[in-house]
């Protein structure tokens, strides 16, 4: 499949409501992953769901998760032959809207919904990549300018793989969808933007003062 | 159980790795999910784990979630007299960890994760309070500054509820932890702290220029 196509929309991709709001396309699902690295990983233990955050990093049509060897998804994936079936996904909240009436009342966001089956990756090529693009995915540049992983640290930690195949985006913008009968009702209308950025960068107690800011955080 | 005990820990609210971070400290875990709105609501469908964002209000020891009776969660909760397992987590990233190594990057993060069975609510009184639960999640006083929901609107809408019994707070803060043998590498290491905030309200189109912004936005 072309890099352009978009994501074929499967049974379970296909929302049962608010269908306007569903998008199967390829660039606005890799820009809203791509502005993130925290997402919810779900998977299925003893029955039951287990929702995690945790982070990921994208190269091409491929996630990526890390932990440690320990931790309960990583440890279930790589005892499976079979992989773990999973949902990642990531969610950005870009305002609050406030309509007249509570009913209308909602979010301005942009989520992905991942499918799949995650695989441990054994690739000692592909392992360090994937390791690269999770602490690039957090700052950008980060991974050339900090130790690479070594021998144990590398035996200390599982990566997974979740191929994008059965992917989905939501997005909601817009203002307040009121009802007409509602419009003279007394009550502020309008979105709240909500706004993310980052703080004064705080240095490690034991940072030699000569080393200065990088310049991928300045721009941060 | 007194309001201020903490949790219960259970064989799957202990982490099999830093357990250190967690906690199940009742004050600690109502400060992060009165902090946030937005949840990721997990549970199995088809065998299989789904992940949703979705609002979430919180009343003493109960979590409501809401939503057209037509969305899936809701019918599958309300379909089922045994009630839905979800795992419902929230999560707060205050700062991105640099160390020099990039095996201990790491991120510093308060989450809660509620694990349950949802049901759902019926009573119509109950109803109405979670729904304007939900409401002053998002903005703490909006419930009272806006239009009631209508019976029909009520007739379209599933509330759902989980009770905080199996619940778990992890929590990490301060600065990277370097190996010792990494401290003269020469690549800046500290916190970049990520900050949230909204920026200035955008009325309605229609908003008459009269009504003026409430004070419980301008407070925020």
């Amino acid at each position: 499949m072309p890099d352009t196509a978009a994501y074929e929309p499967t049974g379970r991709t296909v929302p049962t409501r608010s269908r306007e709001r569903a998008s199967y396309d390829r660039e606005l699902v890799h820009g809203i992953l791509d502005e993130g690295y925290v997402c919810h990983l779900g998977f299925v233990r003893d029955g039951a769901p287990v929702v995690l955050p945790t982070l990921y990093g994208r190269i091409g049509e491929r996630l990526y998760v890390h932990g440690s060897t320990g931790s309960r998804p990583l440890r279930m994936t790589g005892k499976a032959d079979t992989g773990l079936a999973v949902c990642l996904t990531v969610t950005h909240v870009d305002g609050l809207v406030l309509a007249r009436s509570a009913f209308h009342h909602s979010i301005n966001y942009r989520s992905v919904v991942v499918h799949g089956i995650a695989y441990e990756v054994t690739d000692p090529e592909e392992r360090r990549t994937a390791l690269d693009a999770l602490v690039d995915q957090v700052v950008p540049g980060r991974s050339y300018d900090s130790r690479q992983a070594n021998a144990k640290e590398l035996a200390a930690t599982a990566v997974i793989r979740l191929d994008l195949n059965e992917v989905s985006a939501k997005v909601r913008t817009g203002g307040p969808n009121d009802e007409p009968e509602d419009s003279a009702l007394p009550h502020w209308t309008g979105v709240l933007p909500v706004v993310r950025g980052y703080g004064t960068p705080i240095p490690a107690d034991d940072l030699d003062p000569s080393v200065e800011l990088p310049g991928y955080l300045a721009v941060l």
